[in-house]
């Protein structure tokens, strides 16, 4: 056992060894090794406070698995792959990182300074006041060391006093300053409410600043009866599912093979994906995530959520419950957490795995013959959700059977909102409800790949579509273009281009594929969002760099897992993040990578995204590309009605008593097509 | 009855009017009225024929219902959305269109200049050789009047010569040039073999110029046993389908209310499109799609489909089959077509309509009660495919809950591909089975949306998301962005522009949104995909000048529904297409107008894709924006496991024994959560 112990940005960090020589390196921590690894931890302090005659208190953050070194874990997964038993196999120690903060008290609203300013509002009685605690983001001016803050946002109950009632409809127009050290509130923070013909004036509000707004509710219990016309769809896989769970958080399906992790910050993570044996991705992971939203007037520029280096995915998962998050056959799987005394804290479901149709996976009529053949897709879905306060993310890495590996992000929740005086529009968002500004904002993920393609020694490609100019020689006709290939030498980033058909190609330059003659390889065609619109000098853009760019290669180093650096709160700009990997200027061709991707959406409200927020759905497609020498889903078995009992619809739908006479209930059945078809 | 006749670029048009007046004027065109407008014109042209002495032999391309003039059908339409009774309404002609072309024989594979040519191949005897009667597409000599010509791509069926063979990995190294007219083959052009280092070279090929192919089947009877390990994944919708079928082809659904239409050329058309009662869209329908390929050698440069204006999407139309192309409750919609004497011929089964699961509709958890709110979506599909030769093409309607209408496209089926000499690649393609290149191509769309917002009069207003440069006065921190509002005044067209967000609202500036004061409005992000990449010279782009842009806008003008023009077989350039309509420079703010979207794909083909293409999806989302006062799909009734009976997967899978126990076989039933989680 060895430990070592650093500090940085204010927060000191542990990090322990401890061994469990027969667990597989790659099993989800556990509440023994939690307790384990906290227990060494302080074992070493006490140790050293009687040393120095001190005596430390120790709040624990966070207690998670140490991602293995990949020169120890991937021998390891090679031998597994290669049916080497465990103990045979290469040793890897399972280590574990020890995070400590100053424990946060929220004391905001039984604060004299705040119950004061909330009696200025001149509410109803009785009104409940809340408090979402953002972080407090980062300043320009903040060149001195800035204390640890909150800035958060005040909202109030609707006067029913539900205790879901949305919030989100009776923003307050002022944001107390939250020293997270002292516990004491610095100041109250008026918020502007004005409109367009405000400028970024204050104080533009009625005396009664609040008297226009008005419920908005989401809750179900607080809205009028649910509509009455949506008959029931049902999901029966009467024989399970078609994947296999081994070895506690490996599964396979469907050729696939890969491991599932969990931890406090990324949340669910994808390890070790195999097809039919061949090495495909080492890992898989959402980097990071800004939100930086565009109001111009502070406190608002302030508002910057990084909801993995800030909250954590895996602090904020949900624990997912069987009929509610998804239909069939579901599997999940719980990851621990710790509290702040270190003690292990079990994450219950917070990631579900289950398959879903995928609509028609391959279709040909041969018009000679009029035989048809044709497959469904399968879907096998892995799947997470968060809640970071008022939003949602539902995060999906989905294997599919003709070789794509996608991750589907769904954004939905509640929009944060804040106020505006009667009858006032704004340049820097949109009203809502009555009273109501949500505030136009930018949602940019990282996607961390760290590809394996046929092996470690990988290359990215890019490949654009280029017109060849008309000439007798080459294009007399004017119709041809050429496949520009530019492969990357140094770390860099590079970005999206549609219009030139831009991808980017992932290969092993070292295995060809013996029909087409290209190298083996993963196709990524990057989501041309919006990049960061925070202009060069803002401290928003200069804290994430990662989000200046579409695409980002750099070498692959243990550790480098944090697209917007490892310390975001705060952060006056990206510091060990993507940027500085890129920055480095390593060899790239033929060696051990990683790829990043920015991918999101810049989102100017809608009336229709309150009070809740239909999923706005954004997804990122790794595909083959000459991986394989044809369409790997060429063996998925043809749909027939044999199998997949569909059923007429007539009209009428048939009756109770048709029903009984044809034996069927709820169990599938086909009722007789009509002799001539009715138009 | 009234009767017209002109004529246009060697085809006679023939319209005629009839009456049927106690139908809908929007019902699918039925047998008795196609033999009805059948027996007028006949007797038209046979009393015409009496006075001239002549006898005229008439062969029908297509018979097929004429889309009313708006003027007359919008009246009724909104007099059927406001319950008044159909004898009421303003009256509607049914019109019928009758087009007439000369009669083409297949004689390719007879003659003898085409058996000598394949002799000549030295193929195994037996072998047996088919035709793929390709349109001759347009060349930039063609100024003289060009015959009407195919072009047909010759195959060979694999040594097993199973009729369901997979013809594309056999392409003969030559094509005949038939005349449609004249019934003769004109010549046998070569096709160039050649790989990079052969240029534009013919005649590269060995002495046996086939003997490297193999057979590459997709077809089921051909290949190995499938996979066996996928397990049956069933929909069962015992109560029915959520949707009702009145009055022939109008579909309600969830608020929303819809006609289908279904002709030759088009396919499936949308009609009357209303949300509780609220118009939104007059007309949707898919206008054009032209397929281009990239190999500059001749006759390859001439390869370019038009599969509505050249085959047409209706006439190419598949007959779905119940359990093969859809799962759980489908209601199907036959058409009818006409044979070459114009008589009807039953399209059965071009159209199905079901529902899907959407996946979570939207999700919140109120982190200080931990009660969820979480609603699944469910769609409705309508849904059609289509041959076109080698390719299939799966268009959807999709219908949701939260108000958005979208457009997916599946583009499947097989490659069209060609010879190609042993072991030589080439810059114009992707070798995709031994000797087999498959060229690059593009599939490029156009949507035409004809909308109603709330009215006939609208308004599309182009927005860009657009930085504010950082100053003290507006934007001291740099992070603000400004929402820059362009609307249309005249006809033109546009592009994407994603790094700006650019999207295109469809408003009605009459009609104000009482909360965010904006019109009311749907919104369109164009897919910002690579346009149509010939040379601005070539004839392959002056005939498909609607893929010279993402997004035009024009005046609405009945008739004008063919973005590439109302003729494309042989066309040398867009006639009377929508490039020609933008140019009219007509007013188009708040006016009756029609909004067209290019979409589609460059498509550099994978390995992968062969012998048979896993769909590649395209989806352009129609979204309400600030058209409703929030989520319309707030009053969805929760997810639950009550309705929902998800079933919790456990290891292992219980046997049949277990399942007896629990009284569950193939209907729905929870099994029992285990205790403490296993991770």
């Amino acid at each position: 056992m060895d430990s070592e112990a650093f500090s940085t940005q204010g927060s000191s960090v542990y990090k322990h060894t401890k061994l469990f020589s027969q667990c597989h390196p790659l099993r989800l921590l556990q509440d023994d090794e939690i307790e384990a690894a906290r227990s060494i931890l302080l074992h070493h302090i006490n140790e050293t406070d009687q040393q120095k005659h001190e005596q430390t208190k120790v709040h624990f953050k966070n207690v998670s698995l140490h991602d293995p070194p990949k020169a120890m874990l991937l021998p390891h997964l090679d031998a597994e792959a290669a049916h080497v038993p465990f103990e045979q196999r290469p040793y890897v120690p399972r280590c574990v990182d020890i995070y400590e903060v100053k424990e946060a008290a929220e004391k905001v609203l039984n604060d004299t300074s705040v119950l004061e300013a909330v009696k200025q509002l001149k509410l109803p009685e009785d009104t409940v006041v809340t408090c979402d605690a953002w972080m407090f983001g980062a300043d320009r001016d903040s060149n001195e060391e800035t204390p640890k803050y909150l800035q958060p946002l005040m909202y109030a109950r609707a006067p029913h006093n539900h205790p879901d009632s949305n919030q989100y409809a009776y923003p307050l127009p002022f944001s107390p300053r939250y020293n997270l050290y002292t516990g004491e509130i610095v100041s109250i923070d008026p918020l502007a409410t004005g409109g367009k013909e405000d400028g970024l004036a204050y104080h533009t509000a009625p005396n009664y600043p609040m008297a226009h707004l008005g419920p908005n509710e989401y809750y179900p219990e607080l809205l009028d009866e649910p509509r009455k016309d949506l008959k029931p769809l049902h999901v029966v896989q009467s024989e399970g599912p078609s994947f296999v769970v081994e070895d506690d958080n490996c599964i396979m399906w469907q050729k696939w093979r890969f491991r599932i992790g969990f931890n406090y910050r990324e949340g669910m993570t994808i390890h070790d994906v195999r097809y039919d044996g061949r090495p495909v991705f080492y890992r898989l992971s959402i980097s990071e995530m800004t939100v930086p939203y565009g109001d111009p007037r502070s406190p608002y520029h302030r508002k910057q959520a990084f909801d993995l280096g800030d909250a954590g995915a895996g602090s904020c998962a949900n624990n997912l419950s069987l009929g509610c998050d998804c239909l069939g056959a579901i599997k999940y799987f719980s990851g621990w957490l710790s509290d702040a005394e270190g003690n292990p804290v079990l994450a219950e479901k917070v990631i579900c795995v289950h398959e879903q149709d995928g609509g028609i996976g391959w279709k040909h009529t041969n018009h000679r013959t009029q035989n048809p053949a044709i497959v469904r897709a399968r879907n096998l879905v892995v799947q997470s959700i968060i809640t970071v306060g008022n939003y949602e993310y539902i995060f999906a890495f989905v294997f599919m059977q003709n070789g794509n590996v996608e991750l589907e992000t769904r954004a939905t929740g509640i929009l944060s909102t804040q106020l505006i005086d009667p009858g006032k529009t704004s340049d820097w968002g949109t009203v809502v409800s009555h009273g109501v500004l949500a505030a136009n904002h930018q949602h940019l993920f990282s996607l961390r790949v760290d590809p394996m393609i046929d092996g470690q020694l990988n290359t990215v490609i890019q490949e654009d579509s280029v017109p060849v100019p008309q000439s007798e020689d080459e294009n007399p006709h004017g119709n041809a273009w050429r496949v520009v290939k530019t492969p990357f030498e140094k770390s860099r980033f590079a970005d999206a281009a549609p219009f030139a058909n831009r991808c980017f190609k992932i290969v092993n330059e070292n295995i060809i594929n013996t029909i087409s003659h290209n190298p083996v390889g993963f196709k990524i065609v990057p989501q041309p969002c919006q990049l960061i619109l925070a202009g060069k000098n803002s401290v928003a853009r200069r804290r994430a760099k990662f989000a200046e760019h579409h695409v980002w290669v750099t070498r692959h180093r243990d550790g480098d897992l944090w697209a917007g650096g490892k310390w975001t709160n705060q952060s006056l700009q990206e510091t060990d993040g993507v940027f500085d990997y890129a920055s480095r200027g390593e060899d790239v061709r033929n060696q051990d990578l990683v790829l990043w991707l920015t991918f999101g959406m810049t989102h100017n409200p809608r009336v229709e995204d309150f009070p809740i927020m239909p999923s706005e759905i954004t997804t990122i497609s790794l595909k083959p590309a000459d991986f394989f020498s044809h369409n790997p889903s060429l063996d998925v078995p043809q749909s027939v009605q044999k199998d997949n009992k569909s059923v007429l619809v007539q009209d009428p739908w048939p009756t109770e008593e048709k029903k009984v006479e044809g034996g069927a209930s709820t169990s599938c059945c086909e009722y007789a097509t009509t002799e001539k078809p009715k138009l």
